[in-house]
């Protein structure tokens, strides 16, 4: 059951057969159906999890109510509030389960009592943490510099097979589009691939 | 000369003083005038620098040659492509001094080294990368969700003294908005505050 997990995590860094099962030994296993608020703005992030299987979106809610996707995320990926699991002030955004999903979940007194003892962990962490800050830098340029068209490619290239998974409306709200600009921004695709 | 450099350390974590005499032995001090380009876009970033003393500014320039501000670095900041400086690829982002500015350079191999040596360095920049993700995820949400004038109240919320450092085109780059866009929140704040 923890064979992509062992093998994402050894992917990283060197860790040996007792380091592994301390840290097996703090996982908390859930499964969440499809549509389950997993975590819920306003309330405390308490852990950190990894995306064993399924999918999930994490998205903002402004003032006037309108949700904005931040991230998705698939198999072999992590998730959480992070800003909320490191401040313990409560989270700023939701993370809803968009397909059956299983996560393993580490909270916050685990991770820590498991970066004491594997510090490879910790170095497993950072580099995790920036490859999310770097794919982020990415995105905000996109977000400030691009048009619909490119960004939209972007997420294809960066997720090949989010169409088959993700509702077009969380396609377009990921990318700050209405659902109608996407679909113009589909059909404007097509047809230049027609031409070529 | 290394008083804060040290002070920024010992903030995040404990380290010893052969430790710290370790650190200290592979920083490389460099000044730059006002207006020179630290990093390059489309070269190699080799290294992660602590900004000792001035201010930088990391933009993006687009296909059409529009420069987009993605961050401002101040006294006791980071800065560096970190995309670059992980991968090795060329950089994405140009970083220029906005004042006289001495940076303090580590390249790649001494902070491999040094992560061997003081492990706790290892959590101090998984603690710092951390903050930067959940500051840019913030920004994005703004980005996507909020108005100008909003986005702006965060920005010297952040900064209070940027508008003493930083020209106006730069923060309204920062912004995602043209100068003149910005000249109009700043008078509309204006008015707001006179009929309070």
């Amino acid at each position: 059951m923890f064979d992509n997990f062992q093998k994402h995590l050894r992917s990283r860094v060197e860790i040996s057969t007792a380091e592994m099962d301390l840290i097996l030994s703090r996982i908390n296993v859930r499964q969440f159906k499809k549509r389950t608020i997993i975590v819920k703005a306003g309330e405390v992030c308490r852990f950190q999890g990894y995306i064993d299987k399924g999918c999930i979106r994490m998205f903002y809610t402004d003032e006037k109510g309108h949700e904005h996707v931040v991230y998705f995320g698939f198999e072999d990926w992590w998730m959480g509030d992070i800003s909320s699991f490191v401040t313990g002030q409560p989270a700023d955004y939701s993370i809803e389960a968009l397909e059956d999903t299983i996560i393993f979940f580490f909270d916050r007194d685990d991770m820590e009592w498991l970066y004491s003892k594997v510090p490879q962990l910790e170095r497993s962490f950072r580099i995790l943490v920036q490859g999310a800050l770097i794919s982020l830098q990415k995105r905000l340029v996109a977000t400030m510099s691009s048009n619909a068209e490119v960004r939209y490619y972007q997420l294809l290239q960066r997720f090949p097979h989010i169409e088959l998974r993700v509702a077009q409306h969380y396609l377009a709200s990921y990318l700050g589009i209405t659902p109608e600009a996407l679909s113009r921004v589909k059909k404007s695709i097509i047809e230049k691939e027609k031409k070529h």
